[in-house]
């Protein structure tokens, strides 16, 4: 049987180009076209030199493709993913364009207006887990962004079952990947090493898509969701703590809230390839370099609050990995196909 | 003049060589005589490569000093303090075993009961930006434990004001040293470079620590206190970021609430010459080697809620240079007698 | 096609766990059997997180194997190797008892005698660029160590060419996982991070293991071998830098000189799957996570110097990817069979 | 007594931050000045967070000074440096201008023509174990560099002493402070982090001055010297490993003759305060945030050839720490005024 022949737009940034090791590994796609904002003309193994392996030109268009992946800042999509659908292709867009449902609500966020808001509609939010129907139908996924995918896993069994009180803090921890390639003195590695801060206290562009999508979960519960990032020092990982009040009489005292909680969980994951319900807390490092969300929701004794901790790695299962698994929904794949691989560890 | 004569006990933790440090370059002081469970009879320097500058060897007890440090593991402090005090010095203990005044809580969070509750009374809790004149005439000081350090002084100006709501939540990041020279595999290097996860989720000694001090600033409120530890991989430095909800109607909206909350910290923390409040997050390595708190608080803009933030250095502030401080207090030196050192960036 | 039964002995050590995943998405076989030194009875997910996805119970001895790995310490793998060799089996041992040919080197670099010498000659060295067809032949095969694996590539041109003088200096840089997952003050977080040091000046166990192969490809050199292994803040990984001064009159100045040594070592690797001669420096994480051996030659031109550099991961090229590609051919899989996967970068 | 007031041109990079960290602690100088070629009219703890204790605001030339340290990229010093002279003042350049004592190898190396020649004559070159009386008498010091600092303070006495052969091989590892605070791909945190490599193999601009140097001390010797600096993911250091041969019966065997190297290397550095000859080898860490050189004298027991290790801070031994030790010469002062803190550890 032929393969799919996909491309990449923008191959060049962390997840266009953890998306190509992962396309070279699919057994049923070819990855035959990458594009780039710079090294246009390049080898892909000249420009990035683990690629070294996948023999391509970097050209600035992505030619003869059935699927395209469109990885590119926020602003810059609307073009490419525009010609694509117009000549009947597929299109998995990893940017922000065409995650939020509302083009007031983008400009709000990303200060400039919406580049293609006729495509909002149609365009299906693609977390996976919350969404595989939506995303089997769709020409247009909008690949959630790094910070909601471990959020919004973490917190969706129990926004479903109506355990908690709507105010949510969420306390995140990213490596340095998810700030992305361009340099600066942020992620200069003199300035980030044996260093932690938090950031965005103003408010992060991930914020409202949180609050989107866990709203549709608890459509009337009135949200209230405080998100801090903080920036520690490692390339690549998330771990997410949320932090949310259990509803008076919600949950039994003792071990039998415990083992309701982990029910609760357990359901509502049960089946899924990629979310794994764990005893313990989560590591990063446990996901390390594969599609895997590891979650584990406990209550804090002293208090009664529910703590829920997911760990991802930002460019799989928050970028590159998320992306490939909506493609596989999107073209009748398995969903795990090219996304087999354990995690990396040690 | 003549310097005082000041021991350590347990030199070779890491506060206890990071006192070691300190102490060599206090003005007033001289460091006499260090005690080790391990390596008595060896040179300071043979056992602490970089303490070679330090013409000492590790005794198994103090001997002919004025003022003794104790830097033992929780439980094993009562012998050294008692005899220290019985021989009429004062003494700085940095271990767990005098910071809470409830011997039943000190047995409920430490599975021991109290080796010596006869001296929980008189023990002031070294905490000196809050608690500055009872240290001056302390015979006996426990010094904080290194997150409750961050956390108090980062919620102390809003819980004194009555500003925030009893419900908290305490996420802190540290660094690995906190945990100790004892190997783990926890703190195996392959297993915590580029990982992250939160422990003692089923409740960390810390926090009843941060709940008796964080009630004396608020006696009537009823605490609700949630804390959940992270150990990330770098060596020194915790990061605390606070949650809690603004009592209704306590803090106008926009500017006029940015404006009172940072006069409230800047007025409590005027003249502290150690805790800076900043009007951005603070990094950890910018009080790396230091004895500074830098604190940040801000107001969530969509829900309201105070987010404060606070960075230490884990073994300074947290550990080795709180102590002198305590040190200096208690012998009638300037507070910052041997902690003027600027921190050492990057 | 039914697939191959594979075991892995002691599978709890960092490269028996990088074996597990890498036969884990091997087409050829299955793992049907691993054991542990300690953890059994434990499921391997239990035991190690990241390999839940692997269904498991840890075994005191393989059971039902068509071929089996031995990851054991030196003076270990004796009994396991005979018993399986015995039954049959195939082996590859990852181990170092049956690296060295000479059991009297073996006894005076492992300070014990041979466990098995009988086995000694018919073990063929595993460095499968330099052996093909005896590891084709072989029942038992001693897969190299990390530090010769990365070593004699970088040297194997130049020295069967006849290149350089026989007095070779040997450099190299490695991660913490190649002291493997035994906790030591040496490896805790807070001692290693942020630091780098030389360590075994007294003589490395794997400089004999250089000497006897390098030994093999230029007989009548008389070789002459400095090797000093350096541990740096980091998990995977080996950069060997090699310096030899090249004989006189071999090389022509200049451009020529270079274009020569280019051809040289594009010609001896041409054709290798996992051997790529680069025309820059490389960068041990070109490599991560792959069993690539990345090689650049160069001619110091103040000196005329040769400086050859080769970045490996250590786990992979230099332990369990190394021991898959031996399998392989032992086997009759292609070579590349299980180790299609591009480095994980960043 | 009235302090001698000091400034820095150029404090915004390592190097100059570092230097007023150390200005700040010393006991005859007040820091009254500050530049920057960027920042110019901000507050130094607006620009410099950690420098925050240090009320100055950064000016764009140094004002009322007596004594000024230049710390500006290659090509640029000579500006400064030149009015400072012209006005009196005494001056270490931290920069390259002054290293080489050669016009002409200056531009070969640095592809500029040398800014001002004239002064290259009387410039001292400030390494003080080996220039001490010379930088007494200077009124132009030029520092070292910081990977000549370890290569030269570790191969002086065996130079001196006629012990080795001229072909000398020297290994550096150096965190990734040395490079500088310009962002940069290279030092980019997600791409060093976890990564090492070589740089520099056409022959870094440290070689020549380590040649001249060197050859100072062995004028006959007909040094040839190939250096490779790796870069490794950590901020702070700089670890060298020499190689040479030792010439034919220089040196007994076993015992003896290492009681000759140990003996050789304690007698050159008997005395100094900053050069410590270790009997192990070091760590970077041993010397982390102190002036201090860690050196370590071996003999390879299998070839008979030298191995010497040294370690260094780059920024405070290979830099702001010697720079400061220089100026105390010049000014009279003890030679470790300011320079007294103990390493940092961990």
């Amino acid at each position: 049987m032929s393969r799919i022949r996909v491309g990449i737009v923008n191959v060049t940034g962390y997840i266009g180009m953890d998306l190509a090791r992962l396309l070279h590994g699919h057994p049923g796609v070819e990855l035959v076209s990458v594009t780039g904002r710079s090294a246009v003309g390049q080898k892909l193994g000249e420009a990035i030199p683990h690629l070294a392996g996948i023999d391509l030109t970097i050209a600035s268009e992505p030619d003869r493709v059935d699927f395209v992946f469109t990885a590119l800042p926020h602003g810059e999509s609307a073009g490419p993913v525009a010609t694509a659908l117009e000549q009947g292709l597929k299109v998995v867009d990893i940017g922000a364009d065409f995650r939020l449902k509302d083009a007031g609500e983008f400009e709000r966020w990303y200060k400039v207006a919406h580049p293609a808001p006729g495509y909002l509609n149609e365009a299906v939010y693609g977390l996976v887990e919350l969404n595989r129907s939506g995303i089997r139908e769709a020409r247009l996924v909008a690949n959630p962004g790094c910070y909601p995918t471990g959020a919004i896993l973490a917190l969706a069994p129990a926004l479903e079952d109506g355990l908690i009180e709507p105010d949510i803090v969420i306390d995140s921890k990213s490596g340095a990947s998810g700030a992305g390639r361009t340099v600066t003195l942020t992620t200069h590695y003199a300035e980030l090493n044996e260093n932690v801060a938090a950031y965005a206290l103003a408010g992060h562009r991930h914020l409202p898509e949180m609050v989107q999508e866990l709203g549709r979960l608890a459509p009337s519960a009135g949200l209230s969701v405080t998100f801090v990032p903080h920036l520690i020092p490692m390339t690549r990982g998330i771990l997410t703590t949320c932090y949310a009040k259990i509803k008076a009489d919600r949950l039994p005292g003792g071990e039998d809230g415990k083992a309701y909680l982990a029910k609760l969980y357990a359901d509502f994951y049960s089946g899924e390839p990629f979310v794994k319900v764990l005893t313990a807390p989560p590591q990063t490092k446990q996901a390390w370099g594969s599609n895997l969300c590891l979650v584990h929701p406990a209550v804090d004794a002293g208090t009664g609050r529910l703590v829920v901790i997911s760990a991802i790695d930002n460019l799989v299962k928050g970028g590159a990995g998320q992306a490939v698994q909506n493609m596989n929904l999107m073209l009748g794949f398995p969903e795990t196909a090219g996304l087999e691989s354990l995690p990396v560890y040690p």
